[in-house]
């Protein structure tokens, strides 16, 4: 890669008219323009893009940055971000915070400096219990706009999209419910996650709402064997006739457990789940999910950052758009 | 963020003053240094880290260009990166090429320009197909080391780790023969990845070194009922007591299949597939599963990579490190 100096070492000019004869400046003469232009061709000059864009201000690039590529739902935003960013003429570059405050703050900094002209993230676990803001706030007033999409941080000004998670399980328990269900169970594995409580809190006013009912709760742990888990839950809760999963396996596991105990579904017992549309085969027959539209939300985000980058000068309010989950019936419920 | 431009304006000297100041030249009066730097402090003025870069040609970031971000496997990889990168010392950044030529060329662009000091790559699918490598070949000619990992160019002169598709298979396929099965079918929806094609060159030579067997193939497209296909499948070949699945699902859709059709497994059919540990649990019994060690590929990578940077000097000879899979046998076979 053949730089401006070295040019101009070459030619014996100085850099700066190097730089000047190729913006064709009209204070070099033509030969030097012929000259250095000649020159740049046969090495194949390119001007550096990050220098350029130091000086233009823009890099028509986006940072993105994730707290963990192992979650499907998080790996199928960034899917929608980058379809969208493309098809709106955008690049898009992704860190990964893996949940710690730490590393979040450093990819901040890293794509900050001249490399994006604007972030899309969503917070880390860590930033979310110590309720951290101060680095996301200090990098919209340096004039790089954030978009937070699924877990955001309420008291920082910015444009968000989020998932209406409580809503989601209040609906799909209501379902189960008009399915005249008696004994509904919630299991999870994402209990610490706001999302996750969330999710549960909405399957709790759903049952609570019927004087008779009560809640029943599975917990997974992250060490736990989740199938003996769901199994042996099954089997010490035969009364059991629905079943609300938060997470993406649950699920599926608690279709497979059911039918591995003697129990038919939908016909005993009814299932519903976040699971994505691949995972949702797993099981025989196909889950019900609430399917919470990752790439419509990556869109979204895109799409709101975008508009603001082109429109920086008007300083419009920020928005926060939810996005909202829709109910998949297949043959695990009735 | 304030830049030297406007520390120089606002204390009336010119940029070169500024900067000289911030790093102690001799050159200027003990005066302005102070006067400098306190304004420097006051402002929270930060050099900016991406033009430092540029200069000091040492960015501690490795660039990462992953073809998709949904597949899992490849997110494990990735996370193994990350992991390792952190360790050493290292930060990374992602681009996802979406399997295109195009965006695998523009992600090289936007890094090269000095946000990188090298890459690790998955080559997309097609530039596989249309096997150009000028792009990898350029980038290594600027002095950024490549290392490619599960998908490799093979006429490009660079570090790389891969697996060992073709024995995993056989491996596999050996050990269902060991067991006395007599029909051993193989299902694959990633016929058209060189990956999918190993797999099964690994199935079939296995299957071939027995003079009174047969291949049986079930190909699953896109746009297939995973589900539907496998039954039906199952169901035409009634004598099926063994199945190789090449990718994540066909194995667990395999297994459930069968019990639907009111078989037992592994007293009637024996499985084994490619799942991750998670997915292996949609599946009672749990699916015996080939794994690719994904996460151990990404550490490889990273650490082969920065030991490349860590030597340049040295002109060391590229490496090709391969990855063996291993067995995980649980329920599904005998």
């Amino acid at each position: 890669m053949v730089t401006l100096k070295q040019l101009a070492k070459e030619l014996n000019v100085s850099i700066s008219t190097v730089s000047k004869a190729l913006n064709n400046s009209e204070e070099i003469g033509e030969e030097t323009v012929r000259r250095v232009k000649e020159l740049a061709a046969l090495y194949n000059y390119k001007p550096n893009k990050v220098a350029l864009s130091l000086k233009q201000n823009k890099t028509k690039t986006i940072g993105v940055i994730i707290p963990n590529i192992l979650n499907h739902f998080l790996a199928k935003v960034l899917f929608g971000i980058e379809r969208e960013a493309t098809k709106l003429g955008y690049n898009i570059i992704t860190c990964i915070s893996n949940e710690s405050l730490e590393k979040e703050k450093e990819s901040l900094q890293i794509l900050a400096n001249g490399s994006v002209d604007g972030f899309i993230l969503c917070v880390a676990e860590e930033t979310q219990i110590k309720n951290e803001v101060d680095h996301f706030r200090r990098t919209i007033s340096q004039g790089l706009p954030i978009v937070m999409f699924d877990r955001v941080a309420h008291d920082v000004m910015c444009d968000k999209v989020i998932v209406d998670d409580f809503d989601a399980t209040y609906r799909a328990t209501k379902g189960l419910l008009a399915e005249n269900r008696k004994r509904i169970a919630f299991i999870s594995n994402v209990d610490k996650l706001s999302v996750g409580k969330l999710r549960e809190r909405g399957y709790a006013k759903a049952i609570l709402e019927n004087h008779d009912m009560e809640l029943l709760h599975l917990s997974i742990k992250k060490k736990d064997d989740h199938q003996k888990k769901v199994k042996s839950f099954l089997k010490k809760n035969p009364e059991i006739d629905g079943v609300i999963a938060a997470d993406s396996s649950s699920g599926i596991i608690a279709i497979n457990a059911a039918i591995n105990l003697g129990k038919k579904v939908p016909r005993d017992m009814s299932v519903i789940g976040f699971a994505s549309k691949g995972d949702s085969y797993h099981a025989f027959p196909k889950l019900t999910t609430i399917r919470q539209h990752a790439k419509v939300i990556g869109a979204n985000a895109a799409e709101m950052l975008i508009h603001r980058l082109q429109n920086m000068h008007l300083n419009e309010d920020v928005k926060t758009k939810i996005v909202k989950t829709s109910l998949i019936k297949t043959k695990s419920t009735l």
